[in-house]
């Protein structure tokens, strides 16, 4: 496991977002919005928990970010690199740029945002990995409904 | 205005929810998922009346459907040419194929879906393209946000 004193301080809340999905009984995924240095939305995957499925860590963020007027500026930063959906949501709403906690157990739609002129940014961090590897052994089923698979 | 006759049906279950969002004060965007001939959900853009940044139609749609497993066999409808966001969600949900009212006031995000195998039949309908243009005309901020501009 990585030092987590080198670890972004955001990225460290998006995991205690992932961590409180798993808390839940969900998907251990987390987000959060930053601007101008401060978390302007924090979320988790709610799919489990609230039946939506669309309720992606990254979209719930976002929905509790609220309407926050132009994202030019803002980092959103996710434990798991963003699945189409969320990479979508990205280039719609030109979010400028994407920090991640790992793509190793899942490449998601980096290339996607790349092309799109988004700066992603993969801290690719043990500690996200060991999270979503446990989770996707004990319950293969329930992320690859996440996936659409 | 195209003859509603030859128009698909599950078009004008579309354009009726668009309407419906419209009279709630909200973006005149409709769509439906089907299933083997049968609408299996049903949603338009709650934006505004939800304060949700993430409720396009496509979305309100694909939530209110539920989890509706494998989503290969499904046809998502609706009024205007997909976002990213809502594009990103078909080719996440491996969503087999979308028709549009039109895309005439908004591109979307075709060639993205199109690029993914996904079927795209844009039905260029004028009453479609006349809902957006009423709008977009008296409410360009509240458009421009929608997209993210």
């Amino acid at each position: 496991m990585k030092d987590r004193r080198i670890i972004d301080a955001f990225m460290l809340e998006a995991i205690a977002e992932a961590r409180k999905g798993l808390s839940e009984g969900g998907i251990p995924i987390g987000s959060v919005l930053v601007r101008d240095g401060k978390i302007i939305g924090r979320g988790h995957n709610r799919r489990i928990q609230e039946n939506n499925t669309m309720k992606h860590a990254e979209i719930d963020c976002l929905i509790n970010a609220g309407r926050v007027g132009s994202y030019r500026n803002t980092v959103l930063y996710s434990t798991l690199m963003p699945c189409y959906l969320c990479g979508g949501a990205v280039v719609q709403f030109n979010i400028s740029k994407v920090v991640v906690g790992e793509s190793r157990t899942f490449p998601g739609s980096e290339k996607f945002m790349l092309d799109h002129s988004v700066e992603v940014i993969n801290l690719d961090l043990d500690e996200c990995v060991d999270m979503m590897k446990k989770f996707i052994k004990e319950y293969p089923s329930l992320w690859n409904e996440d996936i659409g698979k």
